[in-house]
């Protein structure tokens, strides 16, 4: 089949805060086929930016946009995609912005292989790498923000576990902003709210840039109510002050790798930063293949990868295709806050199961739908001129 | 003072093709502050996508961008102009394009304090540093693209020799594409087409992607040309490849960096890859104080720093600011078949002085003046709308 069409769609809220919430806004990438197939992938970046990667002028050989790269191209299985990611990438190799816009088509690129082959995408990756295709079930952690104060940290925790919850994580907000007794606080509010014997993950925020003394110290003091690790407590590209902290082996093993646009960030935080969870975004690194090779890359270093996941299920989906078949790998970001526009997006969401787990699906493709009547209302219509072209005008959804 | 105002223009021949020539387009900001003081400074980015980075709407406090960031700040000394780039980098931590968008920006601030404090760039780095301020002159190279065929090259560098260049680099094109010989051949034409004590330089435009061995073989096989170094052999994040190629030691020295669009990516070259030349585009990482800690660092290492500049002689000026003041960073690659919009940019471009060397200008700021007369032809308007904003309309030149 040949590709015929590949649509970006920029949804959003109607008041946009500046609160660490992803879910206010998203990129969606839909792919159509001659077949009449059609993928949907999620990115998690810029929208108005990444669209321009679908649409901006040649600049020369190196600056060649990703409609250009795929329209009229033929995509008959996995192989096609692969080489598919090698045009694109090499065509926007002067694009900084080139991994976060892919990450959205590569993404509908194997939903739309899936479909076509009757596979989930999780079995498509096991065939390729020669691995085991039997998916295991995640523990779901409710990712949430902190709460002002450690009084509404408590309550929030309350609720997630009246939910169920058995395992949450709180971040950004105050953290690290109003000094250590503060932090800890915070942290103990989390503890004291959900059960004692529930998971709880911290997500400092990159609030401490390169300051390895002080995340540290914050790891030594948060390890009394055990946390399964801290998050980001440095800036994503400071990998020596990340070497620096990890060489202190801190009593709570620290996790990073959210902001990995390109797979060597993430190996260098693996192999230089010693950090000993990885979490990577199917929606900014390129797609589910990049992924699938950090996944492969932490097996190989006995570390633990997770998703990092803050936009709607179709975020969830494909994240949950790329470690699905590794027992090891448990903990699975569950976005459990989201706006209504993130909670719109599939038809079916994920559902945690009776007993606290979350599946991926054994659908062909990505296994989610995507409501487009539901979405619709969200859409803000996008155009861009250059000189007298129309570089971009908005598709119907 | 006060910055009034942030406009990107999109400038553009009327003939875009895919040749590796930056010069085809580029992407020039301007600030203005309230004091009717103007600086420019020149991306090396794509020029649409780089656009949006300073219009898009926000998605979340991570997603802000630079002309919200910058306009109505307070800008009186360098230190405003580092503080400012912590800002703009914060705000915009989630835009992948972040450090190639503001590049442009954070030169024009450069621009504005030095002719605000009446010193030129590379002096007030020098006092922020506490190091030597005298600048020294540079050897310029003449950065060419290879000749379709070794004959074609051969007549470029016999055109280069003419011009009185003393040293070029050949880039791109046919290398790696037609096998060994073809390569060899192609070598053998640039040193027989320049005299015969004149530097070459070559540039294989990451032709070999991953494949180290054969990096090495063609760095051997051109090692009786003298080539003064064999440039982006390999991917730019092919960091382990490039570690394997450099620990092998290749009779020919090992170049890399353009691609470096955060200063981690540079650093990671360096320690982990191996490269004995790093070069960097100011116009790509971030601006003038990232690029003149990477200088910082190779000075560190004992390797040397080269600019990359394949755009005007606005990039041109702020690349020479930024290691004016080392004597044994004595090369400068000197954009020598730029497009006639590339030629056009600033009103007095630098000459090659009759010893042959190039000099930054004694001047405050950048040294250079833009000359919007001149460019104006080549202006291509740009519009955006989303949703029922219109969030960039061109400001006139």
């Amino acid at each position: 089949m040949k590709i015929t069409a590949v649509d970006p769609f920029y949804l959003r809220m109607p008041n946009i805060t500046t609160a660490a919430d992803g879910t206010q806004d998203t990129l969606l990438v839909r792919i159509r086929t001659d077949t009449g197939l059609e993928g949907w992938g999620e990115c998690d970046a810029s929208p108005l930016v990444s669209l321009a990667v679908y649409c901006c002028p040649m600049s020369h050989g190196n600056i060649i946009n990703i409609r250009t790269s795929l329209i009229g191209e033929t995509l008959e299985g996995p192989a096609d995609v692969v080489r598919l990611s090698e045009k694109t990438l090499r065509n926007g190799l002067d694009i900084q912005q080139i991994q976060h816009a892919y990450s959205g088509a590569e993404i509908a690129l194997w939903d739309v292989i899936g479909q076509q082959l009757g596979k989930p995408v999780y079995r498509l990756l096991a065939e390729m790498s020669g691995t085991s295709d039997v998916a295991h079930p995640k523990l779901p952690y409710a990712s949430v923000l902190f709460g002002d104060t450690p009084e509404a940290t408590y309550h929030v925790a309350v609720r997630l576990c009246e939910q169920g919850y058995r395992a949450a994580k709180f971040g950004w907000g105050p953290m690290g902003k109003f000094g250590e007794a503060n932090d800890i606080a915070l942290v103990r509010a989390a503890r004291e709210g959900m059960e004692p014997d529930a998971k709880i993950m911290i997500d400092a925020g990159v609030v401490w840039g390169t300051d390895y003394e002080t995340a540290y110290n914050r790891a030594e003091a948060f390890a009394e109510f055990s946390p399964t690790w801290l998050e980001e407590p440095l800036a994503p590209d400071a990998i020596d002050a990340y070497g620096s902290l990890t060489e202190k082996q801190p009593s709570v093993p620290i996790a990073a790798g959210e902001g990995s646009s390109v797979y060597r960030m993430a190996e260098d935080l693996i192999v230089n930063g010693g950090i000993q969870f990885v979490q990577i975004d199917a929606g900014r690194i390129g797609g589910i293949m990049p992924s699938f090779q950090v996944r492969q890359l932490a097996e190989q270093h006995g570390i633990q990868y997770v998703n990092h996941t803050f936009k709607s299920h179709l975020s969830l989906a494909s994240s949950l295709h790329v470690f699905a078949t590794n027992p090891d790998f448990d903990l699975l970001e569950y976005p459990a806050a989201g706006s209504e526009l993130s909670q719109s997006v599939v038809v079916e969401p994920f559902p945690v199961e009776s007993d606290g787990t979350v599946q991926v699906k054994e659908l062909p493709g990505l296994g989610v739908r995507v409501d487009t009547e539901a979405i619709r209302r969200y859409l803000a219509p996008v155009r861009i001129e250059v000189g007298t072209d129309t570089v971009f005008e908005q598709t119907p959804l």
